[in-house]
């Protein structure tokens, strides 16, 4: 018998409440019966996005909607920033690239923030800029960035700031109106405790003006199609209807929760995790910007990083993910987002004290759990 | 109470196994376990296909995976020819014209196939021409189009054909390496007895060539990076794992039943709908070239097609469509596609008896049904 426990930064595990939601007959999307869902949808995602804008639902994964957000902001030799932190800011890169829009790229350390001071800089010297792209919480390395500031300093220029919210949204807080952040994208599969398979996107007024003269080319992400039909509560081409239809569900548990006492829990969750880190003498990748869905801690020399990973999974059903990119073999990643309870970060601790143990690593059994109990007991 | 019947050309109802295998938790997709699964969706994917190339899984409506065909075999200022015989004919040249390709559009008459030596003539006028886009069946207007044909006159060419099968494939018979199809795409969410969420699509070599040559942008639907993926059992972004999981169970049902029987159940409960409308007097839509996936019948003279439509869903659950785009109104869709017994089409013609007959439209009860029978006795 194998027990199977996520704690992966996406997908994140999916409640009862949302598998029984999946596992219903399907319905027609052009009917008033779908249409009262993707009202219902419609107004609580506002919620979820802190909000006044519309957000569009897009069948894609997350990459999708980043790519929604760049053509149909931009034209073929517009100037961008990107802040790159890791593997995801890299694909804000990508997809400029992609499109012919070369990106300032301004990099951050990876594990480490990037100073606001530091944007202002740039986009005082580039005042050609149209377009800051950055990331709410990069996966890749467990660093939350200060949207907050980011939308500062943009909102004092003509740029517009856009964000992948992708891991985060619904797991720590951003505030997209108040924060001034114009385009905020995110996905199905992490806070919102969904499959992979939906892509959202909001866009400010400020950043709509931009779509008006926006020249790449383009067709199912185009987001004035999508607005149009949004207007008549519908989408361009056929939605991933179950996914719509467990979004609705996942919403109303979401709202049903409050939005505080979800980013409340996951810091609690993040505090906890950090600190059994802490307690196995585990060293923290990011250590003063720690994200509160994810927590990423350099594997201990000679420890070899991907069987750990490998072991916990295969042999004992915990999954937590390894490290990506220039960080592959040197990370573990723990996520704590999404449907995830104390008890599901005690077991993950657990798993990982047992494997570590197992593989040499000197530390006192339960040092790990010790640590986290007396936070959690806070 | 009220009981809900599905006949709609997409989505199509899911089978319980499909239901069961998308209520099951979820599991990460860089994981040998999701592999495993992928290996054996792309082989038996290959299979329904009828080729040897491999099939890309996109996470997107059969819109995205259309688009996928254009970006990759054209660039701004390429000749393309489009068949349009109806909605998604269309769609094809919007979509050339989304991305700067000017298409030749040859018309067929909506209700009627295209005679291929009208392409032939085409394609002898305007030598340039490198890609042909047609539809398998156009869901619009319930007319298959003589897809052989088509690959015997594009492939004496240097063309090639790409053709929109997401209405059909898996119901109808399409041999894609046989009759020389260089491009198939489609979608999850008819055939296959899925939720709508996943496009896919298959590549000739002939058509890979031109991938070579593309220009036009591209990130989230770029078939080489989706290809390099695929060689390492894997895709580039987070797929739509749910779907993915309950196509591997789709695959196995339609390969357990065998795809020359559900080619023939499909023909038989097409004859027997056919029959039924001929036995009710209704006009068949698409008189030579019925398709076996769905068949559109005229609303008769003095009959509110919207109203009868909305009567038959919202009144006693059972769901059919109506007419789109400028057949809006004067056409009842009715589809026999996907997990569909004889005895649901039997339903869904007692039901439009029932409510054709309170809108004063003048036969027999049982006439329709009677005919059915007959046909599905044989």
């Amino acid at each position: 018998m194998k027990k199977n426990y996520l704690l992966t930064p996406g997908p994140t595990p999916l409640p009862p409440e949302i598998c029984e939601a999946l596992s219903r007959p399907i319905i027609h999307h052009r009917t008033p019966q779908f249409q009262a869902i993707l009202k219902e949808v419609g107004e609580n995602l506002k919620k979820v996005y802190q909000t006044s804008n519309d957000v569009f639902i897009l069948s894609s994964s997350g990459t999708g909607a980043m790519e929604a957000a760049v053509i149909n902001l931009l034209s073929w030799g517009d100037q961008a920033l990107v802040i790159e932190g890791g593997k995801f800011g890299e694909r804000w890169t990508e997809l400029c690239e992609a499109y012919g829009i070369k990106p300032v790229v301004v990099k951050a350390e990876w594990g480490k923030a990037l100073d606001p001071e530091v944007l202002a800089e740039y986009l005082k010297k580039e005042p050609g800029i149209k377009v800051v792209f950055s990331t709410l919480c990069e996966t890749s390395t467990g660093v939350t960035f200060d949207i907050k500031k980011f939308g500062e300093v943009v909102g004092a220029t003509n740029a517009v700031l856009v964000v992948d919210a992708i891991s985060g949204l619904g797991a720590i807080d951003i505030k997209m109106d108040e924060w001034g952040v114009d385009v905020l994208v995110s996905g199905s599969q992490k806070g919102f405790m969904l499959p992979p398979g939906l892509g959202l996107i909001s866009v400010s007024p400020k950043a709509w003006k931009l779509t008006e003269t926006s020249k790449c080319p383009k067709y199912y992400f185009d987001l004035k199609v999508a607005k149009k039909a949004w207007e008549q509560t519908d989408t361009p081409y056929t939605p991933a209807i179950g996914l719509v239809i467990a979004l609705n569900e996942a919403l109303k548990m979401m709202l049903a929760e409050g939005l505080e006492n979800i980013f409340k829990r996951h810091h609690k969750l993040a505090e906890a995790t950090r600190a059994a880190m802490k307690g196995l003498k585990l060293e923290l990748f990011s250590s003063s910007s720690g994200s509160d869905a994810v927590t990423a801690v350099k594997v201990p020399q000679g420890i070899d990083g991907e069987k750990l990973v490998k072991t916990m999974r295969d042999e004992f059903g915990v999954t937590m993910a390894g490290g990506q990119g220039e960080m592959k073999g040197k990370l573990i990643r723990v996520a704590h987002m999404g449907y995830i309870s104390e008890f599901d970060i005690i077991l993950g601790i657990s798993c990982l004290e047992k494997v570590l143990k197992r593989m040499g690593y000197v530390f006192e059994f339960g040092a790990g759990i010790k640590a986290a109990e007396e936070v959690l007991a806070k």
